[in-house]
């Protein structure tokens, strides 16, 4: 994995990436960080949308209320996506099935916390694109205005755990140099 | 504008073109078309998002009640998003501006309808990129999990007529083959 000083980040379009970044919500995922420079968890995410919602550049995730991370985004109302490297898929699969109530992630995989520009929540240095988000709007994956599907239900919610969707506005968002050449 | 016989249109990867969509929404707008062949409506649309939800390539967008459309939508659970090329501005601008209650908006602009390969509702020949969407959930803009913030409130929703957020999985999506060159 790239050390922090290898790289330089710039300030980019909140789009510019957006096709990258559904790339790799499908493989490997990328990391969405909670909490703030003290207290914070990180996990995978394998599902996710960039797009315009109210005129503002947002991105959206779905976090389910039984996860570690749920408590620090209903807490604190801001997030960061980061776009794992090419080389990262170990700790991103990791970061994806232990529980930060188990482990301190960032220390276990050597995940370098960057202070966010716009949000308390940090940034993962060793990641390519980072966008950092405060939560505009959310809403739940429930049957009130139409049922989510049946198959979706049997094979995602099975204990139930719906998932929260979070509209995060992209206040800031940032890029590795060299981004282009090291996405997954 | 090109002619429809100009172009080839080829199969993509849902989210290949996810960034330039994104970059369209936001200038000069992007097309929605809901309805079958014959009776079809088409209304630009600003906000929007590409990525994954479920497992599934989903594009979400967001239509009130109001709108021709939301009938359209609500009939048939189709929709197909187009992304303009550049010099359909015209168009574009005043798809978004006259309503398919006064007008036939393809034929004003001479908008040619081909047909979806997964859903009844056509797609715009013209447009350089097209998805075709089937709704598989869809949520309502209001303040049950959360208060829409008051400054949203204030500036779109001054009358209600709250948006419904429709997320539709991406069933197919094509390009022309010079889509590249020629995006807005």
């Amino acid at each position: 994995m790239p050390t922090v000083t290898d790289t330089k980040k710039i300030k980019i379009p909140p789009t510019a990436f957006a096709t990258e970044t559904s790339r790799a919500l499908e493989k490997p995922g990328c990391l969405l960080v909670s909490g703030d420079a003290n207290n914070a968890n990180v996990m995978t995410i394998g599902w996710g949308a960039i797009g315009v919602l109210w005129g503002r550049p947002v991105f959206m995730v779905a976090v389910r209320p039984s996860r570690h991370t749920y408590k620090f985004l209903e807490e604190t109302g801001e997030f960061t996506v980061n776009v794992p490297r090419k080389g990262m898929e170990a700790a991103v699969a990791y970061c994806g099935t232990v529980s930060g109530r188990d482990a301190d992630k960032f220390k276990e995989k050597h995940l370098t916390k960057l202070a966010g520009e716009k949000v308390k929540a940090p940034i993962i240095a060793e990641c390519c694109v980072n966008y950092e988000c405060k939560v505009l709007w959310k809403t739940k994956v429930d049957d009130s205005v139409m049922a989510v599907p049946d198959e979706v239900k049997k094979r995602f919610y099975p204990k139930g755990d719906l998932h929260t969707i979070y509209f995060g506005e992209i206040v800031a968002a940032r890029a590795d140099e060299d981004a282009a050449e090291h996405l997954p």
